[in-house]
């Protein structure tokens, strides 16, 4: 077993572990089909801060080509009527608005001989960064193709377009710079403490294993409306290629070795 | 296809709708398995408001044998060491932490002719409500039986009994009282916009459809210390019932009548 961290990278640091930490932390935000998206309380008349769930993803439109390993921009799209949208510092000068962006995945229900030695399997990323809305067009486009991609890759040339104009003015993009952010992750079988591994009667009677758990999509279900006769495979294909790399990583967590 | 949304009942609201209100919101946090916790900035330093995945639990300590559609709080658990539990305002004299709470379960992909009229299925919950640290020895052991058994029902007895002192004193335990929340969803088939309906050419085009999403649990994996021969019953039978409730839930959705 093993509880993993990694912090979002300075410059400072060595090239090889840069390129590791922001591969580990992008991808992950890139495989999760939401993110959880947090703004501080809106005014002094809430104490509250805010989540909503979205669908979120890295990507750098001044360096398309960009991989995973560089640093890149979150992007994130919503209705213009959002509260992220029209929270009141992004209408100020600064139109700024500091966020953190939270992708987590459950890997396992990790079940010890104690409760308190009980765990998930899972990974997760945190991210901090100001988020700003995206005025410029061509911008916007390269998030929309972004996001809809991520959802099923190749959706976006797919499905009707262009955009209409009434379409792209109700949609409004945020672009997230990241400031910092981290990694954590566990994998691997249970753990317990000496005084409950020696206690041998206690062994014979809890069960102790992990439970893999993962995201599975289904058949697609076609429309009423619909009259492509087969799926398309760029859909069915990537159905069944997430469920089983989904299913694989779940079951091999389980044997992960401590490091 | 619908967009469905309830908020938190306030006590006018009428008894049926308001015990209908308060199942609905307080079973979708109990059948997630993470939940999302964020809290405003922690300081003038910092101007990022931070988001924790977490194990919650809607109970009550002070009436066990409440029901889903009654008043409920929400009880959390983590190391001391946590930023949630160590955040200034929780050692200062009021204690109560303004908190978000997000629960949100992905149900579908729902693939429109137009990007823009793509979605998801899902079903979201947001709670806003004061976490407080739980005091009450008695208390906070009801809430550590009712997280464990949120993870496998059982799981609490099943394990050793009772917790060290030691994993006492190093767990703490939230209380979090519900100021107000909200619960939406979207459940159906696509939608899209007349237009592109009426264009036969780009039916006959473009796939329209939904995959349905849910997670898995799959085959309990022994750990290898267990002494236990078989996986037992309550675990067992629990991740084949929960798995087989999340897929049909996601195949029914895509069937929900416009209401």
């Amino acid at each position: 077993m093993g509880r993993h961290s990694l912090e979002y990278p300075k410059e400072a640091l060595n090239k090889v572990k840069r390129v590791y930490a922001l591969e580990q932390i992008h991808s992950l935000v890139n495989s999760s089909p939401l993110v959880h998206v947090s703004l501080g309380p809106s005014s002094s008349s809430s104490p509250f801060p805010v989540t909503l769930p979205m669908i979120g993803q890295m990507g750098s439109f001044s360096r398309p080509s960009a991989s995973l390993g560089d640093p890149l921009d979150l992007y994130l799209h919503g209705h213009i009527s959002s509260r992220l949208f029209t929270t009141p510092s992004s209408s100020s000068s600064s139109s700024r608005v500091p966020v953190c962006v939270s992708a987590t995945h459950l890997d396992g229900l990790v079940l010890s001989l104690s409760a308190f030695n009980s765990s998930y399997n899972y990974r997760s990323v945190v991210l901090f960064g100001h988020a700003a809305p995206v005025t410029d067009e061509l911008e916007k486009l390269y998030a929309l193709k972004l996001l809809t991609d991520s959802v099923v890759p190749g959706r976006w040339d797919a499905a009707r377009l262009p955009p209409t104009r009434a379409e792209l003015q109700s949609t409004a993009v945020l672009r997230v710079e990241i400031a910092s952010g981290s990694f954590k992750a566990r994998d691997g079988e249970t753990g317990d403490d000496r005084h409950d591994m020696e206690n041998e009667d206690m062994r014979r009677l809890v069960w102790t294993g992990v439970v893999p758990v993962h995201q599975v999509f289904g058949s697609p279900v076609a429309s009423s409306y619909n009259r492509v006769e087969e799926t398309p495979a760029y859909i069915a294909e990537y159905a069944q290629e997430q469920t089983r790399e989904n299913a694989e990583y779940a079951v091999n967590a389980i044997k992960a070795q401590k490091k």
